[in-house]
């Protein structure tokens, strides 16, 4: 018999989701059969639910869309969190919840996972400011609803929930007839329009310069905008909060922009550019080191999904994946200045000296090769590796707005799940770890073979650096983070362990870990507590400032 | 300077809390410097959100109320989950919430740790459905909403919620100068009917029975329920849901009432009562063995601190710790028919076998002595101890209602924290334990000495019996529980770990842990993963059939 359930994993697999998350519970369990029915569904099931969403969010990164499953009321809000993130963020995720059936909530019974009040819309209520829709299946409503929220999700770029009780999973339905997205090619008007001001506004130009933001990674349009770049050789630089969006390598990119700490000759560029034409990117405080960049709304073009400003005139925004691929078709006759591409610096010799954070951001940034997948924690990680100039070919993963500590190692995972073939090197701290270290289970359970560098530097670094530097609040526990893997279930066929404290230690690790392509790689890397990237040392004082 | 953090610090040390929990974030860390300035304060980091949560919901059940600390968006997002448990549940939390400063709130800016659309409302707002009350401090209203919201909590024995803007907490104030709680002793009109109402029932009554519920736990009215029941010799039974609120060895005890699988001649003797007359007690599924009780309307008055129920009719719960205290003044001569107390059973030989469920409860139950706090993770752990009999001035711990796996671990923890004199048994199956394992690390660094019973069975056994025995999604990683505590910071001066398979052997881990006082005491306890306790496989078919 065809069903909802089956109905819904059919359009899951037609937007391209290969895999999917969760934890089981009661009220979810028969529709968990309809996965694990399929050949061509993986159920992946995680530690907890924030774990599972967070995953999720990794994997929709990379493979443009992710789903995953929880229980009833303890699930869905344990991993509301994520969704959150996925939401600030633009990641389209898609969450099923699993509910009891229409008559337990039909008749206000007061089961296990309620507020024991009979009421069982509450749940589904709290996640409206963090979905892009929300959706209660029923009988009558379930092939809609699930076909309206999957494309809003596809289209928006932001996670959606579909609250599914197990009986209404279990109606009998026909196949879809008809595919989910209908691409609407033509521009719309307002569109047409934007495109004429964009032309103008480079056309009168003399020293113009492209922030692409996180949403060309949303949308998955780098190719667009090379190609935009390429067509008119136009200056690029990128905001931590969308690195990766361009190729580091190519000539024509100036490098990260991160405000006021941003090194010459790129700030005053950016600062002094008398057009900063924005694609799909936000000036957040973490992007812009506490809003400190240079210029003003006079200079900005900004275009993005959810909102469009002309020289601080705002309007809603537009849909970036027809927007973004027409730019190749203004009438422009290109840049003609002059570009001054980043430029690399080789790290110096590897001793027997002591790790500083800035000797083992040169050493990651030799380490780097084409066709990497690099994941930053928030804290020193991802602001270590702003300033590390990426490969062609590379990904980047970070969660700068939404900033949810222990992120980054899930969701590395989850990268890695949507793409075996592209290495993938995690940088996390030991604080951030602490949050989702159970995770590690299914990293070995999955046989998935990251380079994980854990940065213990005795607790939460990114704060002390804003604020109580000595205060025992920014303290954690000690771990032995070389052992941890096998006692998640790791062997030596399955991880290898590291722990380094010195930079030819480092580097004896970081040429093993490169070799041994079938096992995990686990690094734990010893630095001082007190040791910082310069960036974040300078963004910590903004902070500050912001935070009095 | 006396601020407004110095005022709230104070309530909290008033109402009775001597630790605080949380994890920091740049919006809360210099209200913590408030904390870690006062000797009659400590600060508990935890390794994630949720679990401060879950910490701080058992601080609260055996302490009376707790508080917690997060930092906006992301923390509070992530430990909602463990306030709606708190809700649901009765349980007084107080959860403190640094945000951002006014001037960036009102500003709009795009910070981090928000959804990026200048919108700082949304999470309070997403607080409301899981609190009984939420406040947002401003200049104007810090120490009346304070007071507001804490007294709410004290008196509804539900979680509350403050957001506390960073500079908010640094105004200068006056401290406090009347107390916080004025107790209103005298009875309500509608309380002293009532009162009248339990007094003509009961003189009707030929064989009445009592059902104390887990309100007698949340008001801390144990002592007041006792000299109830002793003054006019009732027989008294609980729910698993209000397990404790009765001392079990006492001879008007009957044992614990969950429905059709309950034994005889309990069962009959409740279902067969002329009136059963609840206090604070909630007829849930999980209690009830999915609604399977034996008696009805007609039989019920039920008094609740949401709701009475008169034979059916409905109204509006009374204050419980004025009205409980005052069952001891009705006019009724006591109950004169047999009481059939709880009978016990030693357990048979321990022998070199195979340990199984049903012989694993009965050496828990010879195991227990007077005094111990007993915690049962919803799952094979919480349903093998509904029938296990506690002794005199034992508390015990679930959560039946709200069952969200993984919360036993840092409830258990918190419990710990809040009574340090009693020795803590912590039973939790494998699966669970995975979702909150990390506060190990909480656990070893806090000196903390319980003695935990990993039940590793190799999945969701509670899972297993209601649906999909044999399918992949009721599998987890296999771990090396034996190992855990030695990663997570743990020596052999702090930790004992032992691993039993047979009855000798764990009959042996016992004898040696009850001994060792010092040390945190971690046994590894193998059972078969389709075994089960006998009241977890019937109410698993019932669950299996309210999931149809």
């Amino acid at each position: 018999m065809y069903t909802v359930a089956d109905y819904l994993l059919d359009r899951l697999k037609e937007v391209g989701i290969d895999d999917i998350f969760g934890v089981p519970g009661d009220y979810n369990l028969k529709f968990l059969d309809h996965i694990t029915a399929r050949n061509d569904l993986n159920w992946i099931g995680n530690a907890n639910e924030l774990n599972a969403a967070y995953m999720a969010d990794g994997y929709a990164r990379t493979k443009g869309v992710s789903a995953f499953v929880t229980t009833f009321g303890v699930g869905e809000l344990s991993a509301i969190n994520g969704l959150a993130g996925s939401y600030a963020e633009n990641v389209p995720v898609i969450e099923i919840v699993g509910s009891p059936t229409t008559t337990v909530q039909e008749g206000k019974k007061l089961v296990h996972h309620t507020l024991g009040d009979g009421d069982f819309s509450h749940f589904e209520k709290m996640h409206e400011k963090v979905t892009a829709a929300i959706a209660h299946l029923t009988v009558e409503n379930a092939l809609t609803e699930i076909d309206r929220v999957l494309t809003i999700a596809m289209t928006q770029k932001r996670p959606v929930y579909l609250n599914l009780p197990i009986d209404v999973a279990e109606i009998k339905v026909s196949k879809p007839n008809t595919p989910l997205l209908t691409e609407q090619k033509e521009l719309t008007n307002t569109e047409s329009e934007l495109l004429d001001i964009v032309e103008k506004a480079l056309t009168n130009s003399v020293n113009p310069v492209i922030i692409a933001g996180h949403e060309i990674l949303s949308y998955h349009l780098e190719k667009h905008l090379d190609n935009f770049i390429q067509k008119y050789n136009l200056p690029v630089t990128t905001l931590p909060f969308g690195k990766g969006a361009f190729n580091e390598e190519d000539p024509h990119y100036l490098g990260t922009y991160s405000g006021s700490p941003t090194t010459e000759p790129l700030k005053s560029r950016v600062d002094e550019a008398d057009l900063v034409l924005l694609l799909g990117a936000k000036l957040t405080d973490s992007a812009t080191s506490g809003f400190s960049f240079g210029f003003t709304d006079k200079q900005i073009l900004s275009i993005g999904s959810t909102e469009i400003s002309i020289h601080g005139e705002k309007q809603a925004g537009i849909q970036l994946d027809r927007f973004i691929p027409a730019l190749k078709t203004i009438n422009y006759s290109g840049f003609i200045g002059e570009i001054n591409p980043l430029k690399r610096l080789s790290n110096g010799e590897n001793t027997t000296e002591k790790l500083t954070q800035k000797h083992f951001w040169e050493m990651v940034e030799t380490f780097l090769i084409q066709g990497d997948t690099v994941v930053g924690e928030q804290g020193t990680s991802f602001f270590g590796l702003t300033n590390v100039p990426l490969k062609k070919a590379m990904h980047f993963i970070g969660q700068p707005l939404w900033g949810s500590i222990g992120y980054t190692f899930p969701s590395a995972l989850g990268s890695q799940m949507a793409n075996k073939a592209s290495r993938h090197l995690l940088f996390i701290g030991d604080g951030s770890l602490q949050l989702t270290v159970q995770e590690l289970g299914t990293a070995l359970r999955e046989g998935l073979t990251p380079i994980v560098f854990v940065i213990n530097n005795n607790g939460y670094t990114v704060e002390r650096e804003i604020h109580g530097a000595t205060e025992p609040y920014n303290d954690i526990p000690m771990w032995d983070y070389q052992h941890l893997p096998l006692v998640f279930g790791g062997t030596k066929d399955s991880v290898a362990t590291y722990k380094v404290t010195t930079e030819i230690e480092l580097d004896n690790a970081m040429k093993a870990a490169r070799k041994d392509t079938q096992r995990l790689q686990w690094i734990e890397v010893v630095m001082d507590q007190e040791d910082a990237p310069d960036l974040l040392k300078k963004l910590a004082k903004n902070f500050a400032k912001q935070n009095s």
